[in-house]
């Protein structure tokens, strides 16, 4: 066949399979031919339409091999970080809807239990499924039920707390539970995980080899009828060692038992390993090593590429297109290196997303400055606040739906100690293609509520700058940036000016109506004030700048020049910025008209930010909408 | 020394001890006194102001020993969760501030950066030292400085996620690190960490030991020569083998070297101990036993009830005073254990709080369907998350503070994937002597952002009993009850009614103003108008039950007869349920005058409920208070 023009009805098998029951007609070789028609399906139809292709590339024949040998969807597979699902998803009915992967009214870039019963367990963010699965198994044993629980969690999952838990656990209740550990040495970022590179080493280290070498040349000294005991009873401890001392040590500690590695691509041998071990009782760990972004040959060197992909050529491994202005991502990492060369004092933390935090520009430049810690953002917080204890100034980049999992340790570790740590929140907002579990819809409402907190959102690029400047300035407790996934509007300037805290500028004025935005809706609210201004309607426009503290002088001009006040943000409109200045209105008795507007109350759906802003009537004409109907509408009075 | 009647000034060597330079003068022997001084002074003290007296019995020997080896406050200790750091306190400079520990103005129970330079990192939470303590290292290192880190941590907190991230990263960048594994084998609860089971299962095996039997009776009959070398070899093995299975082979395989298991109650051995190896590069660890509560003969037979303890006589270890009304928590874990009789679909999970959760009633009449997940509160939630996918009722009880821990599995688990689990927050609101760290301020904010959650707050013990009914029926989502520490206003009925979803009722009828009440602050509120009526001003209050949904017909009402509206809750102003009032107002077109009463934008520091309350303004005199200047106060029209 040829590749690069793939055709599924020219495939041999996958043209005929819709649903795993139609795999278990194939026979052990036919499976190695359908890995290679899945592998050129899957490459051919995420190069035009985008998605996560790499981790899928990898776990083509581990996925044949879990749906050939298990009973789904009776047998629950749970996949850690969903993204690795593609392949699950063509077999399991959603062969021909894969070409609306992410896309808006498309099929999910993660697994959902609501779009398929196949789908066992949610999941965006990593590390959650040992849990999950324990759950599941839990909940079978006490109905006496006989379904298997198959947990597929890579390496990388293994950086996170979330897993050492669950693992814990499961080695106290001994459920009957099959964990894959698809090991292929490098999740999103190169490998963090210690236990890992503890074993390469020791399989690399002369005094253990040369201890095993000592045993076998000892024991060939020792007369016959001894020898060969000696020699198996060496084999035994020296076997016991190795079976200790490798990534499954710290399952077989925690009560699992252990079989591998096995090469994750052999799905024939996969299948035997599969069919062996699937009777068997308690926690078992099959470990499985796979090549990220395995396949035709254009894939696999460009497997750091292959993360989040737009649509590429499969024949380079190129994108498409690409953007003329730059993304906040890279704004943020060029203007910290900046900053670090003139701040000694400024370090640079990141949870296994150097490159989607821009921090790749820092592991480049600096790599001393550089800290990435894994899937692990519970640590990267109180790491950060032990820095700030000796009059460093680390900041923490992890996208606002990720550093949802270290609220408590912002509150706990950083602010109750009133630590100098700056939070920049990349992916604050609506994220697009990934949906619901990565939308950073909630930061303004989850930091706001921590005392302490000082909240910022760039109205572009170059505000982006000044407030970074000013964060690492700022030493009076914890103080956080929150901007947009994608593109600032223009090219950022080159300079750096410290802003007053608390402190927004009015970018419009008007004389109907205010609007109050704050970050990425700051443009739109301006657009939105132009359309207005085609119905005559003057509206004035403040970027507030500063979610937390507001500035009261501001909003008492305001109030006190406006009856309308329409507040605009790209977050939820229950305990944000909206709300904040609801708050205010309230305590400081101002009667005026407010009308929140941001993200409505319920977990929105993936599909193109601009797409979603349409839907959601934040983009501005959208917000134009909404204000001209609030401005129009007769004031209640009580 | 007569240790019942105890007097500091009859002691030989704690009389003259008030920071670490004083014990530099004792000869080893003389620290053996001194640890019995201290632990009776300890014990003389605490029983008569209350505290958290048995982990910090069960350092007395260790803490003593890092101060007599170690240069503090130069040198760093961070111990992770501070209640462990009464003996620390009296070694540097608190001696004598002892007796008004978690007093209101007095010192803290927990170790605070602000009281002392010897505290180098507070904490209230578990687990959290590990991670501070590498990122105080690699800031000593960054300037080139040469002070030792020493972390203390018990192994209850090694069951929390956060200790495995941190330990990863030590791993990764080897920093010079002392980390005193603290084991007594029984943290706040039973021990629940596998790790420490499988050592003991380890050498309690009978494979294991006919193994390592069988190596030295082989090698018993080989010729001399060989024998003794190969002597030599199998016990390098061996010792390889035992070295890596203890518990300390999680710390090894992350790149620690292990030391211990060591008795954490011979002091001269301790002190030995940490010379040799205090200036040995890496990270290390040095596994030490000890036996909390260990002390006075009175103390170690009542281990469990020493965790946090009123004041009690000290040669019974009883309670002083002991209260007639029913807590919260007792009357929440006998309404479950009742539930869960009629209902298997019922489980319920805690993190390690068996007894101040409540579900040790739970674990004694129902063991099977409780669980213990260790200090693993992220882990507490996906598993409920993954039981409900099977149709359980997983009734989570977690306190307020700690439930922080799992904000993101709360949205990213449950939430986004509409599982019914049940969340129960003890500790909802002001804590008392467990100050800032321990308060439950936040919980109605940062559960109302999440979309589909369902919150509720009772105002008594009956009320309680009803919501948690009414949550395990509630099959279309999350659904959240929180309420206070301490005790519930009267005694529990025998009966179960089923509420309406999001609605309130009128507690009290009144003319002038409307006082809308969530949980805790209903009784204050009534309380409040009845002070008000005898100044001829007519309060109406409203227990609103449910803080999300809101209850928008009674609110429409209230509002239409109302001009004055008060909201008054035990949680932030800051996005609870005060501000979802004035949301409801701004996006209705209401344009009463509204106060937002509540606790206030900072940490509150420790003291009793009472006090804090008085401070705040919540109790019955202040809410009085605050209302009627509200109420007198002239509205603002803009």
């Amino acid at each position: 066949m040829d590749e690069v023009n793939f055709d599924i009805n020219n495939t041999k098998f996958l043209k005929n399979i819709e649903y795993p029951s139609d795999l278990k007609k194939l026979s052990l070789p036919d499976l190695r031919e359908l890995s290679d028609e899945l592998r050129d399906f899957l490459m051919d139809t995420i190069s035009r339409v985008g998605g996560h292709l790499g981790s899928s590339l990898g776990v083509v024949e581990l996925t044949l091999a879990l749906h050939y040998v298990f009973d789904t969807p009776k047998d629950k597979l749970i996949w850690d970080v969903g993204h690795q699902g593609y392949i699950h998803k063509i077999l399991t009915g959603r062969k021909s809807l894969l070409h609306t992967i992410r896309q808006k009214g498309g099929i999910s870039g993660f697994l959902k239990r609501s779009e398929s019963e196949y789908d066992a367990f949610g999941a965006g963010h990593a590390t959650t499924s040992l849990s999950a699965s324990l759950g599941i198994a839990t909940a079978r044993d006490f109905q006496k039920k006989k379904f298997k629980v198959i947990t597929i969690i890579g390496d990388g999952s293994m950086t996170g707390g979330m897993a050492y838990e669950a693992m814990n656990n499961i080695g106290l209740l001994k459920k009957d539970m099959i964990v894959v550990l698809n090991d292929n040495k490098m999740s999103i970022a190169p490998n963090r995980w210690t236990v890992q590179n503890y074993f390469t080493d020791l399989m690399l280290n002369e005094s253990y080899n040369r201890l095993r070498n000592k045993v076998w040349n000892l024991t060939g000294k020792i007369e016959k009828k001894n020898s060969d005991r000696l020699r198996a009873l060496a084999a035994k401890i020296e076997g016991g060692l190795k079976g200790v001392l490798t990534p499954g040590m710290l399952f077989e500690a925690l009560g699992f038992r252990y079989f591998g590695p096995i090469n994750g691509h052999n799905v024939v041998n996969l299948v035997r390993t599969l069919e062996e071990i699937k009777n068997f009782s308690g926690p078992l760990l099959v470990h499985v090593f796979t090549e990220k972004g395995k396949g035709p040959s254009y894939a696999s060197k460009h497997y750091q590429k292959l993360h989040a992909l737009n649509p590429f050529d499969k024949t380079t491994g190129i994108e498409l297109k690409k953007s003329t202005v730059p993304a906040y991502t890279t704004v943020f990492g060029n203007a910290l290196v900046e900053l670090a060369r003139k701040d000694e004092k400024i370090v640079a933390i990141t949870a296994a997303m150097p490159d989607g935090t821009g921090l790749n520009i820092m592991r480049e430049k600096m790599p001393d400055k550089y800290f990435d810690v894994g899937i692990a953002e519970q640590h990267a917080v109180t790491f950060a606040a032990g820095l700030s204890t000796e009059g460093f100034t680390p900041v923490v980049a992890i996208y606002s739906t990720f550093l949802q999992r270290a609220f408590d340790q912002i509150i706990h570790d950083v602010a109750t100690q009133k630590l100098s740590v700056v939070f920049v929140l990349d992916r604050g907002g609506l994220v697009g293609a990934d949906g619901p579990t990565h939308h950073g819809a909630f930061d303004l409402s989850y930091l706001r509520l921590i005392p302490g907190m000082v909240i910022m959102a760039p109205m572009d690029e170059n505000e982006l700058r000044d407030m970074l400047y000013t964060a690492t300035l700022y030493k009076r407790g914890p103080i956080a940036m929150r901007y947009p996934r994608g593109n600032a509007p223009g090219f950022p300037k080159d300079t750096f000016t410290k802003l007053e805290i608390g402190k927004g500028e009015v970018v419009r004025e008007g004389s109907d109506a205010a609007i109050l935005a704050v970050g990425s809706m700051v443009h739109n609210s301006v657009k939105a004030a132009e359309l207005l201004e085609a119905k005559g309607i003057s509206a004035q426009v403040v970027n507030m700048r500063f979610v937390k503290p507001l500035d009261s002088d501001m909003l008492r001009i305001i109030f006190d020049k406006f009856d309308k006040v329409i507040t605009v943000e790209e977050n939820t409109i229950l305990g944000g910025f909206g709300s904040a200045v609801c708050e205010f209105a309230e305590q400081y008795g101002f009667k005026n008209d407010i009308r929140i507007h941001g993200l409505p109350d319920k977990f929105i759906e993936h599909g193109k930010p601009e797409e979603l802003h349409a839907d959601l009537r934040l983009d501005a004409e959208g917000i134009s909408v909404v204000a001209e109907e609030f401005i129009k509408s007769k004031k209640k009075v009580s």
